[in-house]
Protein backbone atom coordinates (compact mmCIF):
# COMPACT_ATOMS: atom_id res chain seq x y z
CA UNK A 1 0.00 0.00 0.00
CA UNK A 2 1.13 3.14 -0.54
CA UNK A 3 1.66 6.63 1.27
CA UNK A 4 -1.76 8.18 0.04
CA UNK A 5 -1.60 10.36 3.86
CA UNK A 6 2.03 11.89 3.44
CA UNK A 7 3.33 11.31 7.61
CA UNK A 8 1.42 8.88 8.38
CA UNK A 9 3.23 5.54 7.38
CA UNK A 10 6.80 6.88 8.10
CA UNK A 11 5.04 7.81 11.85
CA UNK A 12 3.68 4.06 11.94
CA UNK A 13 6.97 2.76 10.98
CA UNK A 14 8.65 4.82 13.45
CA UNK A 15 6.64 4.37 15.98
CA UNK A 16 6.15 0.39 15.11
CA UNK A 17 10.30 -0.10 14.99
CA UNK A 18 10.41 1.67 18.08
CA UNK A 19 7.65 -0.61 20.18
CA UNK A 20 9.10 -4.09 18.66
CA UNK A 21 12.39 -3.16 19.90
CA UNK A 22 10.76 -2.02 23.60
CA UNK A 23 8.54 -4.54 23.75
CA UNK A 24 9.35 -7.11 20.83
CA UNK A 25 7.44 -7.91 18.18
CA UNK A 26 5.46 -10.52 19.30
CA UNK A 27 4.18 -8.14 22.57
CA UNK A 28 3.33 -5.36 20.45
CA UNK A 29 0.02 -5.00 18.92
CA UNK A 30 -1.34 -2.67 16.36
CA UNK A 31 -3.24 -0.58 18.54
CA UNK A 32 -0.15 0.35 20.33
CA UNK A 33 1.57 1.40 17.35
CA UNK A 34 -1.49 3.29 15.87
CA UNK A 35 -1.74 5.32 19.75
CA UNK A 36 1.94 5.90 19.46
CA UNK A 37 1.53 7.20 16.26
CA UNK A 38 -1.35 9.44 16.91
CA UNK A 39 -3.72 7.85 14.40
CA UNK A 40 -6.65 5.19 14.76
CA UNK A 41 -5.60 1.54 13.75
CA UNK A 42 -8.01 2.16 10.80
CA UNK A 43 -5.34 4.17 9.95
CA UNK A 44 -2.56 1.95 10.36
CA UNK A 45 -4.12 -0.71 8.38
CA UNK A 46 -4.57 1.51 5.04
CA UNK A 47 -0.79 1.80 5.34
CA UNK A 48 0.32 -2.16 6.36
CA UNK A 49 -1.60 -5.15 6.23
CA UNK A 50 -0.32 -5.99 9.19
CA UNK A 51 2.47 -5.20 11.82
CA UNK A 52 4.73 -7.68 10.10
CA UNK A 53 4.51 -5.78 6.64
CA UNK A 54 5.83 -3.22 8.50
CA UNK A 55 8.79 -4.39 8.25
CA UNK A 56 8.58 -6.19 4.52
CA UNK A 57 6.77 -3.66 2.60
CA UNK A 58 9.87 -2.74 0.63
CA UNK A 59 10.32 -6.30 -0.66
CA UNK A 60 7.92 -5.74 -3.99
CA UNK A 61 9.28 -2.27 -4.65
CA UNK A 62 12.74 -3.56 -3.83
CA UNK A 63 12.38 -6.42 -6.84
CA UNK A 64 10.86 -4.25 -8.98
CA UNK A 65 14.01 -2.12 -8.30
CA UNK A 66 16.51 -4.72 -9.12
CA UNK A 67 14.79 -5.96 -12.15
CA UNK A 68 14.41 -2.59 -13.67
CA UNK A 69 17.85 -1.73 -13.12
CA UNK A 70 18.75 -4.95 -14.41
CA UNK A 71 16.69 -4.45 -17.49
CA UNK A 72 19.19 -1.16 -18.27
CA UNK A 73 22.55 -2.79 -18.01
CA UNK A 74 24.55 -3.00 -21.00
CA UNK A 75 24.39 -6.43 -22.77
CA UNK A 76 27.67 -6.10 -22.90
CA UNK A 77 28.18 -6.41 -18.80
CA UNK A 78 29.57 -9.25 -17.21
CA UNK A 79 27.20 -11.41 -15.43
CA UNK A 80 28.57 -9.92 -12.21
CA UNK A 81 28.42 -5.98 -13.23
CA UNK A 82 25.17 -6.73 -13.91
CA UNK A 83 24.61 -7.87 -10.50
CA UNK A 84 26.71 -5.08 -8.97
CA UNK A 85 24.58 -2.88 -10.73
CA UNK A 86 21.58 -3.98 -9.05
CA UNK A 87 23.02 -3.92 -5.77
CA UNK A 88 24.26 -0.10 -6.37
CA UNK A 89 20.71 0.39 -6.95
CA UNK A 90 19.10 -1.59 -3.80
CA UNK A 91 22.03 -0.45 -1.21
CA UNK A 92 20.51 3.39 -2.41
CA UNK A 93 17.02 2.39 -1.54
CA UNK A 94 17.44 0.53 1.67
CA UNK A 95 20.75 2.93 3.08
CA UNK A 96 18.82 6.15 2.97
CA UNK A 97 18.24 5.85 7.01
CA UNK A 98 20.83 3.86 8.66
CA UNK A 99 19.08 4.70 12.43
CA UNK A 100 16.45 3.07 10.62
CA UNK A 101 18.00 0.29 9.19
CA UNK A 102 19.42 -0.38 12.21
CA UNK A 103 16.33 -0.62 14.55
CA UNK A 104 14.76 -2.94 11.75
CA UNK A 105 17.73 -5.58 11.52
CA UNK A 106 17.91 -5.45 15.22
CA UNK A 107 13.36 -6.63 15.18
CA UNK A 108 14.42 -8.87 12.50
CA UNK A 109 17.49 -10.95 14.39
CA UNK A 110 15.58 -10.99 17.82
CA UNK A 111 12.85 -12.96 16.18
CA UNK A 112 12.83 -16.26 14.47
CA UNK A 113 9.76 -15.70 12.31
CA UNK A 114 11.29 -12.55 10.70
CA UNK A 115 14.78 -13.50 10.39
CA UNK A 116 12.82 -16.59 8.22
CA UNK A 117 11.05 -13.93 6.49
CA UNK A 118 14.09 -11.40 5.48
CA UNK A 119 15.83 -14.80 4.13
CA UNK A 120 12.77 -15.88 2.31
CA UNK A 121 12.37 -12.13 0.57
CA UNK A 122 16.37 -12.51 -0.28
CA UNK A 123 15.91 -15.83 -1.49
CA UNK A 124 13.17 -15.04 -3.79
CA UNK A 125 14.83 -12.00 -5.13
CA UNK A 126 17.67 -13.98 -6.11
CA UNK A 127 15.36 -16.47 -8.05
CA UNK A 128 14.35 -13.69 -10.02
CA UNK A 129 17.52 -12.17 -10.79
CA UNK A 130 18.54 -15.29 -11.97
CA UNK A 131 15.75 -15.79 -14.12
CA UNK A 132 15.97 -12.37 -15.88
CA UNK A 133 20.27 -13.08 -16.04
CA UNK A 134 18.93 -16.23 -18.25
CA UNK A 135 16.92 -13.75 -20.26
CA UNK A 136 19.60 -11.80 -21.38
CA UNK A 137 21.84 -14.90 -22.35
CA UNK A 138 24.06 -15.34 -19.16
CA UNK A 139 23.75 -19.13 -18.82
CA UNK A 140 22.22 -21.37 -16.33
CA UNK A 141 24.85 -21.79 -14.27
CA UNK A 142 26.20 -18.63 -14.18
CA UNK A 143 23.13 -16.94 -13.54
CA UNK A 144 22.11 -18.86 -10.29
CA UNK A 145 25.46 -17.81 -9.70
CA UNK A 146 25.18 -14.41 -10.09
CA UNK A 147 22.25 -14.22 -8.11
CA UNK A 148 22.97 -16.51 -5.27
CA UNK A 149 26.38 -14.42 -4.94
CA UNK A 150 24.37 -11.34 -5.08
CA UNK A 151 22.48 -12.27 -2.17
CA UNK A 152 25.53 -12.84 -0.05
CA UNK A 153 27.13 -10.01 -1.09
CA UNK A 154 24.07 -8.19 0.19
CA UNK A 155 23.87 -9.69 3.23
CA UNK A 156 27.61 -9.02 4.37
CA UNK A 157 27.38 -5.57 3.46
CA UNK A 158 23.93 -5.02 4.66
CA UNK A 159 25.72 -6.39 8.47
CA UNK A 160 28.66 -4.27 8.55
CA UNK A 161 27.31 -1.00 7.41
CA UNK A 162 24.86 -1.35 9.80
CA UNK A 163 26.77 -2.57 12.74
CA UNK A 164 29.76 -0.25 12.02
CA UNK A 165 30.82 1.84 14.51
CA UNK A 166 31.73 4.89 12.14
CA UNK A 167 29.37 6.26 9.21
CA UNK A 168 29.64 4.97 5.89
CA UNK A 169 27.95 4.78 3.02
CA UNK A 170 25.39 1.50 1.74
CA UNK A 171 26.45 1.48 -1.44
CA UNK A 172 30.44 2.27 -0.82
CA UNK A 173 30.09 -0.79 1.66
CA UNK A 174 28.37 -2.81 -1.03
CA UNK A 175 30.85 -2.26 -3.57
CA UNK A 176 34.08 -3.01 -1.77
CA UNK A 177 32.21 -6.40 -0.47
CA UNK A 178 32.13 -7.29 -3.81
CA UNK A 179 35.33 -6.21 -4.44
CA UNK A 180 36.72 -8.64 -1.69
CA UNK A 181 34.43 -11.06 -2.82
CA UNK A 182 36.38 -11.09 -5.90
CA UNK A 183 39.43 -11.05 -4.39
CA UNK A 184 39.03 -13.83 -1.89
CA UNK A 185 38.27 -15.59 -5.57
CA UNK A 186 40.72 -14.74 -7.24
CA UNK A 187 43.25 -16.04 -4.53
CA UNK A 188 41.41 -19.37 -3.67
CA UNK B 1 18.72 -40.41 16.98
CA UNK B 2 20.66 -42.57 15.60
CA UNK B 3 19.97 -45.89 13.82
CA UNK B 4 19.85 -48.14 16.70
CA UNK B 5 17.85 -50.62 14.92
CA UNK B 6 19.69 -51.44 11.85
CA UNK B 7 16.96 -51.16 8.49
CA UNK B 8 13.99 -49.84 9.94
CA UNK B 9 15.54 -46.42 9.88
CA UNK B 10 16.38 -46.50 6.30
CA UNK B 11 12.64 -48.54 5.83
CA UNK B 12 10.60 -45.48 7.37
CA UNK B 13 12.77 -43.16 5.07
CA UNK B 14 12.28 -44.61 2.58
CA UNK B 15 8.59 -45.11 2.89
CA UNK B 16 7.92 -41.24 4.28
CA UNK B 17 9.48 -39.91 1.22
CA UNK B 18 7.24 -42.04 -1.14
CA UNK B 19 4.27 -40.50 0.51
CA UNK B 20 5.19 -37.33 0.91
CA UNK B 21 5.72 -37.65 -2.77
CA UNK B 22 2.64 -39.58 -3.53
CA UNK B 23 0.11 -37.34 -1.09
CA UNK B 24 2.12 -34.24 0.13
CA UNK B 25 3.69 -33.96 3.15
CA UNK B 26 0.61 -32.79 4.88
CA UNK B 27 -1.63 -35.20 4.14
CA UNK B 28 0.89 -37.46 5.28
CA UNK B 29 0.46 -39.11 9.42
CA UNK B 30 3.10 -40.78 10.72
CA UNK B 31 0.57 -43.84 11.15
CA UNK B 32 0.77 -44.54 7.01
CA UNK B 33 4.37 -44.04 7.56
CA UNK B 34 5.04 -46.89 9.95
CA UNK B 35 2.45 -48.46 8.29
CA UNK B 36 4.00 -48.40 4.89
CA UNK B 37 7.41 -49.40 6.22
CA UNK B 38 5.67 -52.46 8.22
CA UNK B 39 6.47 -50.87 11.40
CA UNK B 40 4.84 -49.38 14.60
CA UNK B 41 4.49 -45.89 15.09
CA UNK B 42 6.66 -46.39 18.63
CA UNK B 43 9.01 -47.14 15.88
CA UNK B 44 8.76 -44.59 14.10
CA UNK B 45 9.68 -42.26 16.88
CA UNK B 46 12.26 -44.33 18.20
CA UNK B 47 14.18 -43.03 14.55
CA UNK B 48 12.50 -39.85 14.00
CA UNK B 49 11.15 -36.78 16.29
CA UNK B 50 8.22 -36.04 14.17
CA UNK B 51 7.56 -35.94 10.30
CA UNK B 52 9.66 -32.58 9.61
CA UNK B 53 12.84 -34.80 10.77
CA UNK B 54 12.55 -37.66 8.26
CA UNK B 55 13.70 -34.64 6.41
CA UNK B 56 16.07 -32.74 8.49
CA UNK B 57 18.30 -35.56 10.35
CA UNK B 58 21.27 -34.76 8.54
CA UNK B 59 21.15 -31.24 9.68
CA UNK B 60 24.06 -31.71 12.85
CA UNK B 61 26.27 -34.47 11.08
CA UNK B 62 26.34 -32.41 8.11
CA UNK B 63 27.50 -29.49 10.55
CA UNK B 64 29.97 -31.39 12.01
CA UNK B 65 31.74 -33.07 9.54
CA UNK B 66 31.77 -29.89 7.87
CA UNK B 67 33.00 -28.58 11.28
CA UNK B 68 35.66 -31.52 11.50
CA UNK B 69 36.71 -31.00 8.00
CA UNK B 70 37.62 -27.12 8.55
CA UNK B 71 39.36 -27.74 11.08
CA UNK B 72 41.86 -30.58 9.30
CA UNK B 73 42.38 -28.20 6.12
CA UNK B 74 45.94 -26.70 6.54
CA UNK B 75 46.20 -23.16 7.96
CA UNK B 76 48.08 -21.94 4.83
CA UNK B 77 44.84 -22.93 2.56
CA UNK B 78 42.69 -19.84 1.39
CA UNK B 79 39.86 -19.31 2.49
CA UNK B 80 37.99 -20.36 -0.67
CA UNK B 81 40.02 -23.67 -0.59
CA UNK B 82 38.96 -23.93 3.09
CA UNK B 83 35.46 -23.95 1.94
CA UNK B 84 35.99 -26.38 -1.12
CA UNK B 85 37.22 -28.93 1.13
CA UNK B 86 34.17 -28.43 3.04
CA UNK B 87 32.13 -28.65 -0.08
CA UNK B 88 33.73 -31.46 -1.32
CA UNK B 89 32.87 -33.43 2.04
CA UNK B 90 29.49 -32.70 2.39
CA UNK B 91 28.95 -33.17 -1.09
CA UNK B 92 30.65 -37.10 -0.53
CA UNK B 93 27.88 -37.25 2.42
CA UNK B 94 24.71 -36.03 0.91
CA UNK B 95 25.54 -37.48 -2.85
CA UNK B 96 25.36 -40.78 -2.14
CA UNK B 97 21.83 -41.81 -3.28
CA UNK B 98 21.27 -39.49 -5.77
CA UNK B 99 17.03 -41.23 -5.73
CA UNK B 100 16.75 -40.63 -2.17
CA UNK B 101 17.98 -36.88 -2.64
CA UNK B 102 15.34 -36.19 -6.06
CA UNK B 103 13.00 -37.23 -3.61
CA UNK B 104 13.78 -35.15 -0.78
CA UNK B 105 14.32 -32.45 -3.17
CA UNK B 106 10.81 -32.64 -4.85
CA UNK B 107 8.82 -32.91 -1.11
CA UNK B 108 10.90 -29.45 0.10
CA UNK B 109 10.31 -27.37 -3.12
CA UNK B 110 6.19 -28.41 -3.01
CA UNK B 111 6.38 -27.56 0.18
CA UNK B 112 6.67 -23.59 1.54
CA UNK B 113 7.41 -24.41 5.30
CA UNK B 114 10.19 -27.14 4.55
CA UNK B 115 12.01 -24.80 1.98
CA UNK B 116 12.00 -21.83 4.58
CA UNK B 117 13.73 -25.38 7.32
CA UNK B 118 15.76 -26.51 4.59
CA UNK B 119 16.68 -22.31 3.99
CA UNK B 120 17.74 -21.88 7.69
CA UNK B 121 19.62 -25.16 8.01
CA UNK B 122 21.85 -23.84 5.51
CA UNK B 123 22.61 -20.27 6.45
CA UNK B 124 23.16 -22.02 10.15
CA UNK B 125 25.55 -24.05 8.16
CA UNK B 126 26.77 -20.46 6.74
CA UNK B 127 27.43 -18.86 10.26
CA UNK B 128 28.74 -22.21 11.74
CA UNK B 129 31.37 -21.87 9.14
CA UNK B 130 32.21 -18.57 8.97
CA UNK B 131 32.43 -18.72 12.76
CA UNK B 132 35.48 -21.07 12.07
CA UNK B 133 36.86 -19.47 9.54
CA UNK B 134 37.29 -16.55 11.87
CA UNK B 135 39.05 -18.42 14.56
CA UNK B 136 41.47 -19.76 12.00
CA UNK B 137 42.01 -16.08 11.09
CA UNK B 138 40.43 -14.91 8.55
CA UNK B 139 39.12 -11.77 8.23
CA UNK B 140 35.57 -10.91 9.45
CA UNK B 141 34.49 -9.91 6.34
CA UNK B 142 36.64 -12.65 4.12
CA UNK B 143 35.30 -15.75 6.42
CA UNK B 144 31.47 -14.38 6.07
CA UNK B 145 31.72 -13.76 2.50
CA UNK B 146 33.47 -17.39 1.64
CA UNK B 147 30.86 -19.02 3.74
CA UNK B 148 28.08 -17.61 2.44
CA UNK B 149 29.51 -18.32 -0.81
CA UNK B 150 29.48 -21.65 0.23
CA UNK B 151 25.97 -21.82 0.57
CA UNK B 152 25.37 -19.85 -3.01
CA UNK B 153 28.01 -23.00 -4.50
CA UNK B 154 26.29 -25.63 -2.43
CA UNK B 155 22.61 -24.45 -3.46
CA UNK B 156 23.46 -24.10 -7.33
CA UNK B 157 25.15 -27.57 -7.41
CA UNK B 158 23.14 -29.71 -5.88
CA UNK B 159 19.74 -28.34 -7.88
CA UNK B 160 22.32 -29.04 -10.96
CA UNK B 161 23.10 -32.28 -9.69
CA UNK B 162 19.57 -33.27 -8.79
CA UNK B 163 17.87 -32.44 -11.75
CA UNK B 164 20.62 -33.49 -14.28
CA UNK B 165 19.39 -36.34 -16.64
CA UNK B 166 22.45 -38.06 -16.94
CA UNK B 167 24.55 -39.37 -14.08
CA UNK B 168 26.92 -36.91 -12.10
CA UNK B 169 29.33 -37.26 -8.63
CA UNK B 170 28.13 -34.63 -6.17
CA UNK B 171 31.30 -34.05 -5.31
CA UNK B 172 32.89 -33.54 -9.10
CA UNK B 173 29.61 -30.93 -9.60
CA UNK B 174 30.26 -29.14 -6.60
CA UNK B 175 33.77 -28.93 -7.96
CA UNK B 176 32.58 -27.81 -11.47
CA UNK B 177 29.88 -25.28 -10.00
CA UNK B 178 32.96 -23.61 -7.77
CA UNK B 179 35.42 -22.86 -10.74
CA UNK B 180 32.59 -21.37 -12.23
CA UNK B 181 32.18 -19.17 -9.10
CA UNK B 182 36.25 -18.19 -9.77
CA UNK B 183 35.83 -17.59 -13.68
CA UNK B 184 32.65 -15.72 -12.99
CA UNK B 185 34.12 -13.14 -9.90
CA UNK B 186 37.44 -13.17 -12.35
CA UNK B 187 35.52 -11.97 -15.68
CA UNK B 188 33.69 -9.46 -13.62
Amino acid sequence: MGRWKPGAGDRLREAALSLYMERGFEQTMVADIAERAGVTARTFFRHFADKREVLFDDSSALEEKSLGVLAEVPDTASALDAVAAVLDAVARMVGSDRELARKRQAVIMANADLRERELIKLTSLSAALADRLRHRGVGEIEASLAAETSIAVFRVAFSRWVTATEDQDLPDVMRETLDRLRALAAAG
